[in-house]
């Protein structure tokens, strides 16, 4: 089976007029037989019309968060059942279906829930049929038969897990940028779309915050080995797929890429964290659990997470969370935690952003965060915060040094060069 | 158990503001203790909303109808996961429901499905949780698990379904007005308000074109003896029900009908239908069965049917559909009737209205029919078709004389009089 997942994204199919060209472009892909499985956001701006809906009704809707998948779920269902008539249309046998009627199996954890399994029978057999299958992204049902949402952009995790079940040939991630690029050509005018990237080096990149694929979409596209190819809806088609294709870029495994020696690949950076410091924590074991334990509890994200070490029997612990739930951090702290730990101090501060330095090269290369930690000290840049992985070398400052920061490392690491 | 289903009507969760007044009526009934299954549609405009979209992307969206339903249906889904996110926010426990969710089982007849059985094990589940149950109207899902609707005001269907399957105590029908009368007060000014009206009688009003209450949905609770209420979303609350409530037109069994020894309660019309006229059709036995056989194959609905007596052999069979189907049907006489039949000529009229005086008093009183038909014969309103039952009298006429023979009929059969 001559199997493409193509995943399109809500700018892709925001009008009908743009849904009548995803279609054509579908359409010539179906005349190369090709079978094709499409995933589907929701028309852009629906989203954010059903928010402020559920906004006027409730003025904390996340309370309800089964009642807001319910309602969210369905600018997906809109879309791909509108993607599926305009096929039909054309010419292109075609049906879609919504995340529970596949069904996508995910956990009950409403608003980020998490992909358990793929019954790809129904899919199979429409494809059998030749007919194009269009599915929701972004959704699934659980075990109660309750419809469950994977959380922002979660339509490319839902796309990337389809390519893994039905094993498909490649999964097309259409959006409204050409590729990855070394970093943000918003603020890097020399940066450099990248022709291939390892699954490392883009989970590491997704993760910092260039928002062109879902972090789990990458982790499942590793995981499964699912050749994935992030380009643009807006350029003219490339078929059939080949190899040597370079149009987008290539998500790939690390022994498939034949290297340019980069010691690094991109610049990644993100504002959208607040950091939390704990101060006066008694050094015993135990208490970082004591203290994550019920933040973990309220669902909310911890992103970078430091302890550093103890002089007078107590400790300062700080660790980042998403900047929209920093205050209910702040309030699990001081209910839940202040009591059990004793801090004196808890204090936050929401004006940061990271800025990471990634490239799997630096895995045989030492003087990577020397030379980092140098560029930012020329620049008068301070550092709040390190942390550090094989691949990635992250710093939290100030985030009104952010653009300095990002044109500084792009330029020291010669990112504008081929 | 004192379970109440309570349907309310696009224009009642019109928007975010109807829709918190609908939660505070919900919560008065809660609070008095009611077990409560709460049946909404798709916000006004929101079906109309999504039919253009569809249009846009398809010149005959119909000739898909999986795909219209799957679009279709994402509108109550929305209006029902927005009802319950309001009902917890102001304090009172809900959850929502999507038809396939429930499940409601219909058969697969896209666009106007018909409800095989209702599962209420989940919704028991929840009342007996003293949750408040909201339950998308409008739609079901098949045997294949595709959803499907049941048609324009299939909503109505929707709630006099589940207060069967769930024996409630009464079935309220809340909509924008305040119950069901002699005949449309926009035209006649002396309309009155009926406090009761048999199912029967009410058959014939909705099967007529008052638009009120969906027709499956009367045969439902005909069927299955729900007490069912017409009555406003926008009057006060009347709380607790009573026999004797006079809030609304309350649709009864005829042995629980005091009767006024009326004989007609009602004045129905519509201008929805056209004609289609035969002629020179060999009078042999299966005709009629070879002329509407294709036309039903076809899926489109007959209402009136007339076969004249022959004189030379011959004879002349007219009947009534859907205008927004004629063509589809002339299109079908031709192509599968006429070569069948060797009739001589297919005619239609679209200039055709449809009046009818209802009442189950006829059955027991004589010269009704003569009575009408004095009474458009006295205002010079020629007859095209005539068509009755035990409990009605319709009759096929110019549609430029609807009013006059709706108000010189509501007059002579004295219905504005109490």
């Amino acid at each position: 089976m001559k199997l493409i997942i193509q995943k399109y994204g809500g700018t892709s199919v925001g009008s009908s007029s743009r849904i009548l060209k995803v279609a054509h472009r579908v359409k010539k892909w179906y005349q190369c037989n090709y079978d094709l499985v499409i995933v589907t956001s929701a028309m852009s701006g629906e989203t954010n019309k059903l928010l402020s809906l559920l906004n006027e009704v409730s003025t904390n809707n996340k309370k309800w968060p089964r009642e807001l998948d319910q309602v969210l779920s369905s600018g997906e269902q809109i879309a791909a059942g509108l993607l599926a008539t305009c096929l039909n249309e054309i010419g292109v046998p075609s049906v879609s279906y919504a995340g529970w009627q596949v069904p996508i199996k995910t956990n009950s954890a409403h608003g980020k829930a998490r992909i358990d399994s793929i019954d790809t029978k129904k899919i199979i057999s429409e494809l059998n049929k030749k007919k194009v299958v269009i599915v929701t992204g972004f959704q699934g049902v659980d075990q109660l038969g309750s419809i469950t949402t994977l959380g922002r952009g979660g339509s490319d995790t839902s796309a990337v897990a389809l390519a893994a079940a039905l094993k498909a040939r490649e999964c097309l991630i259409y959006t409204d940028v050409d590729g990855v690029y070394t970093t943000d050509p918003r603020i890097v005018q020399e940066a450099r779309r990248l022709s291939k990237i390892t699954f490392e080096e883009m989970l590491e990149m997704s993760s910092l915050g260039s928002k062109i694929l879902q972090i789990r979409a990458v982790e499942f596209a590793g995981k499964y080995k699912v050749k994935t190819r992030v380009l643009s809806s807006l350029t003219e088609f490339n078929i059939p797929i080949k190899e040597e294709s370079t149009s987008g870029t290539l998500i790939t495994h690390e022994e498939d890429k034949k290297m340019e020696n980069a010691v690094i690949s991109g610049i990644a950076f993100n504002r959208d964290e607040a950091k939390i410091t704990i101060t006066g924590v008694p050094d015993t074991p135990g208490v970082a659990f004591k203290i994550l334990g019920p933040i973990a509890k309220a669902n909310i994200d911890v992103d970078m997470i430091i302890q550093n070490s103890s002089n007078d029997g107590t400790t300062d612990f700080s660790f980042t969370v998403n900047r929209t739930e920093l205050n209910e951090a702040i309030a699990v702290l001081n209910n839940s935690v202040r009591p059990e730990i004793n801090a004196s101090e808890i204090s936050s501060d929401n004006q940061i952003c990271k800025v990471s330095v990634v490239g799997i090269g630096m895995r045989s290369h030492v003087g990577v965060a020397s030379q980092m930690f140098e560029v930012l000290s020329n620049e008068g840049i301070n550092i709040k915060m390190i942390s550090t992985s094989e691949i990635k070398i992250s710093v939290v400052i100030n985030d009104k040094y952010m653009e300095l920061a990002v044109r500084a490392l792009h330029k020291a690491f010669e990112l504008d060069q081929k």
